[in-house]
């Protein structure tokens, strides 16, 4: 997830560094990373990120948000490696049985919620903050100090030369702030739709088709009906799948039984970005 | 190392199971692992693999060879999973500090040997064990039987419908036990062309040049001068570099350094393949 010059990454599966280096992105703008739960394609490519961080020289602490257990996993790994990172790391585990608010980021929030899967498990909503009003520029003497103009993007009346200027007047409300919500693993789940009420976007796994939802279940997963259900329910705008069993080479199917439900349905696929515009 | 329908994997990076899938390895041929030491480039990818072969309903056993502290890592690790493997797995902690036979394999030997790192670290040798003579079929009866045939390969002399046949008129010897090490992570020891002593194939570490040779100590690497001066001393039939610095985005000089000491020498390039001939 990238927000104006922020990253914070969700999951860490093996490759992930190479996939960091491939797309190009860059690792000391990431300061926040969120594990869903301890199954290995969700964090075995842990150890090499914060291996590699470390050898590039990194000091900027890192946070880590994860189900209990991981902090050992790390400390027994670094153990025997004999290298641990030498940039503080800050292990802040998720146990909350309700929705729980987990950083307070001057950008944005993010709040996590459980998921009901093999192991503990759970997603993240990530709510920006609201943005300064729009000033509009056009109504305002061209010599207008920009402090004030700012505090009219604050909402602040101001006055200046002996003339008033009310931020109603002289801004526009500012773009509604943008959220995201990611769910995965779990199965299906009522509650999940409240957790992402209303959000621009919603990641949700869809292992299976219909056809095979009785392998859900019991393995903990969803089916692609089941995720287009909860974005539905949410209210979300639009909705991303992912996490699609093997035994689907053509994802074709798994993408129309979705949108037969929630049109604006959209498959995760390697590289691929997702902007929600600024409206 | 592949021999036959043997393969054998000497360390195991983070992302080892992607190569493995795209090179069309079979995991199910890997019974014996080896890790030369606990640095995270050599052995992250033994989460992600051990967890995919356990997916995929591995019940053959499996043999990690690693320094001690392998073991905990990899319990602590499951244990946080909560899916452990469930094939077995052996351990077989590296600790000597002489040449130790530590796998007796119907094709082959391996020896590890201790090498100079920053952590305790190990080198393999591998060595086939010999074949059976060569069969020179254009002299005996077409209908000699099979069983025959195999003693007179296996050194025997036999007898067939009154007629003497002794091995060393209808056999010639077998081709030469083929061998290989491998040699990372190191500085420069004289010793290493002792354990190596007459390979068809040495693999080594050559992670800088000479002209930054005051960094391979400090490191526990060594140059690929360095690596080439092994390869003269142990008598190898060819080299093999690898584990270069990222400060050389051009191999070529290195290659050029160690081939003007020792001329049969190749660089380890991604998914290429070396073969030894039997002969």
């Amino acid at each position: 997830v990238q927000l104006d010059q922020h990253a914070f990454l969700i999951d860490c599966g093996e490759g992930t560094q190479f996939q960091i280096r491939q797309f190009q992105l860059k690792t000391h703008k990431l300061q926040h990373i969120f594990i869903s739960h301890l199954h290995g394609d969700h964090y075995f490519g842990l150890f090499g990120l914060l291996g590699s961080m470390s050898l590039q020289g990194r000091d900027l602490p890192l946070h880590l948000y994860a189900p209990p257990g991981l902090d050992e996993v790390l400390a027994s790994t670094f153990r025997a490696t004999q290298i641990a990172p030498d940039f503080p790391i800050y292990f802040h585990p998720l146990t909350s049985e309700k929705e729980q608010l987990i950083l307070d980021h001057p950008a944005l929030t993010v709040t996590a919620f459980p998921l009901s899967h093999r192991v503990p498990c759970f997603g993240f909503r990530f709510d920006e903050k609201p943005r300064l009003r729009k000033l509009l520029a056009d109504l305002l003497p061209e010599d207008f100090p920009f402090e004030l103009r700012k505090q009219l993007r604050n909402g602040q009346d101001v006055e200046w030369e002996g003339r008033a200027y009310p931020f109603a007047q002289f801004t526009a409300p500012p773009p509604p702030p943008r959220s995201y919500a990611y769910c995965t693993d779990t199965v299906y789940l009522p509650q999940t739709a409240q957790f992402a009420k209303g959000v621009d976007l919603l990641y949700h796994e869809a292992t299976f088709m219909e056809a095979n939802a009785d392998k859900a279940p019991l393995t903990g997963h969803s089916t692609a009906k089941q995720a287009a259900q909860v974005a539905l329910e949410a209210g979300a705008k639009s909705l991303i799948l992912g996490h699609f069993s093997v035994r689907y080479p053509d994802l074709a199917p798994l993408l129309q039984e979705a949108q037969s439900i929630f049109p604006a349905t959209f498959l995760a696929e390697e590289g691929k970005n997702f902007e929600i515009a600024v409206t």
